[in-house]
């Protein structure tokens, strides 16, 4: 039940940086990264009944489920037996001008007309990642204080779509003003810059005190995390969002009495079909071309040494690696090598 | 709108025993401690209007909320601007034979007619305990996989009020043979011994490697805490019930993605006239006179040392320490002396 994509966008997401810091030991050396994009069918296996060759599609982070296993029958569509999070993992992704999607009647998404692509592929990975981990594992609610940490992809799409369900305040948590500014323009009602490791005391005072409902860990680090704890206030939860590449303390000592929850999610694309109408309704509008994260440059040096090392193996039918490609954010697969950087 | 009641019966909590070992940092010495007990109201303030002298009441351990502020109006009575945990804490505590509670109006309960008082104890922190920060923040439901860490008083609490819902396995975890056989009694469908280190093991090969629903923690320790995330499935939850005196380690790199909720509590008692009703309709049978923890005789002589510091300071009002006292099960406060080993 496969089908074969040619691809028209693709993102590189932070997860593939932790790939390259060897942080997912499923992923093997030589692998096509690349969990997301935007692409035409090119070929339909046999099975396929609910797409077909010419189709626009949106290609799932979690692109590969089959739709009949138990997890995926409880709608954990992230953990299904045989698929849920293997592209550009697992198995060759979309970092190239095809890739081939096993499960894709379950697992592919048709893209409304007269929307823009590159708005679209956002919600391969970004958006649903941030709705369902952040905003729908915080319980955010009509009237709740947020904190987000971190100003990221992730962290701006929890913002984006924390609205959809009317909080009283949203406080964007960085380390770069720049990133900061943009968080303001996407809503976000408070910001701190947290260089100075002054963000409890900041957040407490935005707070009257009391610390926020919910907090969105949105970078993956031991110290990110640590911060969500100290601001959550009791019966409120921190929802985890970021990769992480090593253990964090928790301070139980502290926390077991203070009635809070602790989530961690790999997105399970469930909300998929639900942020596409928020899109063509233009309640949301996630095009953030004019974005540039923190790390961008030097990770992007790093990713193209990685995508490189693929490029001269033999590679099973039309796949072919982007060599040169690479970029934080949207590239027309055909553009890779003359926008590169 | 404080009353005094003549206690009939004490408990002695685990948590006393982390006031012994500094975990309690709220706790001054000299404090009366428990936090626990069954009583006969001696006398009320003049704004008590739901209670009179002669009443037979349920002490509970948040034996203080308002009712009136922001986190008892949320049901959070844990965590009471004037109130919550604060018997035995913050002020003296029912291991006297007089007690004072404030806010009574709203923290006491009505004892039922025809119960036995040594079950009815069990409900001032005990029961509801297991079955809030265990059962409900574990979500336990019809046909799910359960495994309590811990088959001490909260544990086997959490195990009699999980069988209200029906789960199809309740795995106990326990270092001591002989809790274990008493959690069997209770209902627990299998049985894990930790002490040779292969409850991970156990526990997949007890579940076809899969892991259970709900991992409640019921110990309060960094190992047991990490056995809960090792055994618990994606999609699932662990319910720390543990009073913890350190920090855990909670390894992010793997639960990142693993689509976990953890649950903290600090009892809020809002399910007591709930349980009360089990009691009464014999649905559960909490009496556990002949159960006795694993580490009693030790902490015994521990807290007959505290206990016995407050016995010659003057006292306010009719208080007066019960300075021979303890026990980790039901005893009549007039029977101290005699009963104490």
């Amino acid at each position: 039940m496969a089908q074969t994509q040619r691809l028209r966008h693709a993102l590189i997401c932070g997860t593939d940086l932790h790939i390259l810091k060897g942080h997912v030991t499923t992923c093997q050396a030589g692998r096509i990264l690349g969990h997301e994009g935007v692409g035409v069918v090119d070929q339909v296996g046999d099975d396929v009944t609910a797409f077909k060759a010419g189709d626009r599609v949106l290609i799932s982070c979690i692109s590969s489920c089959c739709g009949k296993c138990d997890f995926c029958r409880r709608g954990i569509y992230s953990h299904c037996r045989t698929g849920g999070w293997i592209l550009g993992n697992k198995i060759d992704g979309t970092q190239a001008e095809y890739a081939r999607t096993p499960h894709a009647d379950t697992s592919l998404h048709h893209l409304p007309d007269g929307v823009d692509e590159e708005a679209l592929v956002m919600l391969s990975d970004i958006l649903p990642t941030g709705f369902e981990c952040g905003v729908l594992n915080g319980k955010i609610s009509p009237g709740s204080t947020v904190a987000i940490v971190g100003a990221g992809p992730v962290g701006l799409a929890t913002l984006l779509t924390a609205q959809f369900y009317s909080p009283a305040e949203i406080i964007l948590i960085d380390l770069d003003d720049r990133r900061l500014a943009i968080a303001r323009q996407f809503g976000a009602t408070q910001t701190v810059n947290s260089a100075d490791g002054r963000a409890v005391e900041k957040v407490r005072a935005l707070t009257g005190g009391e610390g926020v409902d919910a907090a969105v860990e949105a970078v993956g680090l031991p110290a990110t995390f640590k911060l969500c704890t100290d601001i959550v206030s009791p019966g409120g939860g921190v929802a985890n969002a970021g990769v992480h590449g090593v253990k964090v303390d928790l301070h139980l000592e502290r926390l077991w009495s203070q009635n809070i929850s602790i989530t961690t999610r790999l997105v399970d694309t469930v909300s998929t079909p639900m942020l596409l109408r928020t899109v063509v309704s233009h309640r949301i509008e996630p095009k953030l071309s004019d974005y540039t994260p923190l790390q961008a440059r030097r990770d992007h040096k790093r990713l193209r040494h990685v995508l490189a090392r693929g490029g001269d193996r033999g590679l099973e039918g039309d796949h072919r690696d982007i060599t040169q490609g690479g970029g934080q954010w949207c590239r027309r697969a055909e553009d890779f090598s003359r926008k590169s950087t």
